[in-house]
């Protein structure tokens, strides 16, 4: 086999460690917790969907791979909770150490198309980014609405700190974020938000 | 909420479902069984890395796509082991059932579409459907090598077996199945695959 897909094919054998980083949200009908590859899996489906709620013409092929491919880091970091901000502090460092070392085992020019991709990602600046991580923070809040917000409730979460969070939805789509909105205001309403 | 956007968000919330839809092989590293979402979101990952392997151009958005759903039946109709001839029997009618019934949750428009992506999969006609199937060929064969064929073992499955599905994978990629006959060879000789 050559040099070049053997590589390909090492990554890809590799990234299959994707599917033993667990996070906090919790599947539907209160199952298991999510793992990374599931979270991408169901983000780069909901981001076809939905892709006419994005405020800005986007690429959805690419938004669908920055879907796919986001977390990716965490294979060697490990995941960061959203809301863990003890853990937030050394995410940056942890993770670009992860990034040069997974995408380093591509062959040159899929390293450096993919590290670029993640960049993006991070970066935040793009209509792509942006709706691409509109559907990160949907797809955990839908998944957490549906268990009545058990995931907030075991954390003792407040509707500030989602806001913190979830207030960025708007910058890749209004319209999805007024879903977020009813379901913030709804869960702080049941009680399974901290109101402050 | 609208009523397109309640049904868009219905079906993303329903295909949580397929976490929980459990296949044969297992994750790398000895791991678990792993699930549809799983399988579907690594496919979708190694179609875009090796789409330089088709055999004939592709359009990747699309290939991405079909990787992603093409397992969404089985949330209602079970996953049917390649090797199970007999529960194989009555996949088709089983499979038609979900067909309509999930993608049915969906608009109408969208709901179409989806459902032509899913039968241009499994109709295996078009460089797409033929590029994704070999995704769908190659990325449990590499994991189950990965872990000297210890699922083949445990099911004592044939050489004949792995080459009757493996070989349609020539059809979208003749490079990739070089790579797939490579392993049947390796794995016939240190008898993890049985020779008749």
């Amino acid at each position: 086999m050559d040099e070049r897909l053997e590589k390909q094919l090492a990554f890809a054998l590799k990234i299959d460690e994707e599917k033993n980083i667990f996070r906090q949200t919790h599947l539907s009908n209160h199952g298991r917790n999510e793992n990374d590859a599931e979270h991408a899996w169901h983000m780069a489906i909901m981001a076809y969907l939905l892709r006419e709620y994005s405020n800005e013409p986007i690429d959805i092929g690419k938004v669908m791979l920055m879907c796919l491919i986001h977390d990716v880091v965490e294979i060697e970091a490990g995941d960061t909770y959203a809301y863990d901000e003890e853990a937030k502090k050394s995410q940056g460092a942890r993770e670009a150490e992860a990034k040069k070392h997974l995408f380093g085992m591509l062959p040159e020019d899929q390293a450096k198309e993919l590290m670029e991709l993640f960049e993006e990602f991070e970066a935040f600046e793009t209509p792509e980014a942006k709706f691409a991580r509109a559907m990160d923070n949907l797809q955990p809040i839908m998944l957490n609405n549906s268990n009545g917000g058990s995931d907030w409730k075991e954390h003792g979460v407040s509707a500030k700190q989602v806001h913190g969070r979830q207030d960025k939805t708007a910058l890749g789509s209004k319209k999805l974020f007024e879903v977020i909105n009813d379901i913030i205001e709804d869960n702080v309403k049941k009680g399974n938000l901290k109101n402050e």
